[in-house]
């Protein structure tokens, strides 16, 4: 069986991919008496007196809401919130299994910034944070803030952050490889949707000076036409020297590549025009912007893609759980740049320099030590 | 230590009386791509041809909310929706322990009908029931009968329905101890908040012609004042000769009384005035309206509480899991009046006749037939 066939018969045997359990036993009468009434009603009034405890006596302390409107859900685009259940139960299985966190799928019936917004707020009461998924762009950003601006707990969207993060991981071990600085390198970021803009804007805040973002029509540039907000926002701090042209134009002399757009849109010529010991990221999934050998014999010296069947594969997973826990542990209200930067930098760190290589700049997946390392870094940031 | 010291104690220990667990295992790469990427995204087109198929690849299908504002939390009143988390998550373990369902919790940071039917409506694509739960009255049955209409899934308000559905099935029972008819019995509800006037309602529905309703100013007829909009629909249904007077005079000939009010509030004279053989549903919590070995010596036959430490307890516990079982099972888009009444009769039924008596009218909450028992009737009265 392919893994799309294997996928579907296993999701149809599970019927889910979580489920709850119970961590009080109501076996006796006593028990029942204790978890339920009348016993719980002296956990509530504790609560009532002082709405803090509500992170000792429930679960909000280690549960997330993976929340998604189904508007931009893999590669698969707006299939609403129904058909986005099994990436959000994948999701929370990842939570569970890799963070230890509790994790339930929230798809909104909605796609109506204000009513996501109010409903977000509204259900937040249970959640000790909210993880945003395959939210489209730029409704994802304008989402993002409000929520971060309006609720108490971490609210932090994946698509864009655990991405960025990742990247930058790379891209800091990239260039020990190679021998460059950030300062004085030429990026070029291809894909100005949500991980496009957050990974720019990781890269910038990490040091990076020159940025330039193209999409399907070219450089990204101050007269570029059709902007949405967020773009525009993005012209203030990328391609300063205002370049027009192609993405083919931006690559001459360029350090680095970073796409998450379309497969097969860069070309071996493309490669050859970059500066020496290029370092490329090219995540279209399944097929990326360039096959890794093909970037290679161009010239490139560090590739990394999506997949999990090439080296350097950047994999959120090793990202959002630490990030949450992090969060969650230290009781953070908010998931700051300087946590983003941290957990770059630890994930960059645990690659043990003896051991990195041009096809070894990310810890694995199923590293044990990653959720630890990114939670750590992420609470050692929590300012109060 | 006490049973509140033993909660305060274990509640804190728990953390959270339920966790999610993963279904799915992601101990491989290959695990990772079925579960989530690249293989999630089969059954998610699937879904997205044919949204129903949400049933068969998601947890949907055997998944509740339980919602609530905080308004009503037990006795404990509006204590808001942090404090009432531990009543949420109690509930869901026994969702989960006697009927093999997931629930979760969803407290509300709202308390407006209009905010908490749009969040509920929201978060519906999730969920494949809605167990509305500590809703204050009258916003209870505005929400209720708006999400009941809005939405295609089941939404069942448990403190009204669950109730009732106990105290109808204790009634029957009751009645065939003292050997009368419903026809001809006098009935006083005592309380006219949201079990009371569910209470009354389904006893309407399963035949009892005389029902009246009282609250803390006496008997509720069409001349008294201030009732909310469902106590005036009462009104129409209930106390037809118009009889005014006190809890006192209400009972005065009574066959039947249902608390669900005060502690105390109901003395041995009293319940000496009703009808022969009483049955007496004294359900305040945790000190019913009369002491049973008091309502005995006055010369009730039967009397049930909210106890478990008397005979005869009304504990929601042997309704809901099996309704949400039954409705869920049978892909029931809504409870009905019929599933109600089926189900209130087939917990009466599982009393053996053989040990049917004044004090084992209703089947104990750990009887592991009940929710078998209870979403069977339900199932057989799902109308397409």
């Amino acid at each position: 069986m392919s893994i799309d066939e294997k996928a579907v018969f296993l999701h149809k045997q599970w019927n889910g991919k979580i489920k709850t359990c119970a961590k009080a036993p109501v076996k006796s009468r006593e028990d029942l008496a204790i978890a339920y009434t009348p016993g719980v009603a002296a956990p509530c009034r504790i609560i009532a007196e002082d709405k803090e405890a509500v992170y000792t006596y429930t679960l909000k302390a280690n549960t997330v809401a993976v929340v998604s409107d189904g508007s931009a859900v893999l590669g698969l685009g707006n299939i609403g919130p129904e058909a986005a259940m099994p990436v959000m139960e994948g999701k929370c299985v990842l939570f569970k299994e890799f963070g230890d966190i509790n994790a339930f799928p929230i798809c909104l019936s909605t796609q109506d910034p204000d009513e996501i917004v109010a409903a977000v707020k509204a259900i937040a009461p249970t959640f000790g944070g909210i993880n945003l998924e395959d939210i489209s762009a730029p409704r994802c950003f304008e989402i993002e803030e409000r929520l971060k601006k309006e609720l108490n707990i971490p609210v932090f969207h994946d698509d864009q952050h655990g991405t960025a993060i990742v990247v930058l991981a790379g891209i800091i071990n990239g260039l020990k490889v190679v021998g460059k600085d950030k300062e004085d390198c030429q990026v070029v970021v291809n894909g100005a949707g949500s991980a496009g803009i957050a990974i720019t804007k990781l890269l910038l805040r990490y040091g990076f000076k020159h940025v330039t973002m193209c999409d399907r029509e070219g450089i990204i540039g101050k007269d570029y036409p059709n902007l949405n907000w967020m773009q525009k926002e993005m012209t203030e701090v990328t391609n300063l020297e205002n370049k027009k042209g192609s993405l083919a134009d931006a690559l001459v002399g360029a350090d680095i590549f970073v796409g998450v757009s379309a497969p097969n849109i860069v070309s071996a010529e493309m490669v050859a025009s970059m500066n020496r010991d290029a370092i490329i990221f090219a995540m279209a999934n399944p097929t990326p912007e360039i096959m890794p050998d093909v970037a290679k014999a161009a010239g490139a010296k560090v590739v990394g893609t999506g997949r999990s069947d090439f080296p350097n594969q950047v994999n959120n997973v090793v990202a959002f759980p630490g990030i949450f826990k992090g969060a969650l542990e230290g009781r953070a209200t908010q998931i700051t740049e300087d946590m983003k930067l941290a957990a770059a930098n630890a994930l960059a760190n645990l690659v043990d320099p003896d051991q990195l290589n041009e096809d070894f700049i990310l810890p694995e997946a199923f590293d044990p030590r990653v959720a630890q390392v990114v939670s750590q870094a992420v609470k050692d940031h929590i300012v109060r």
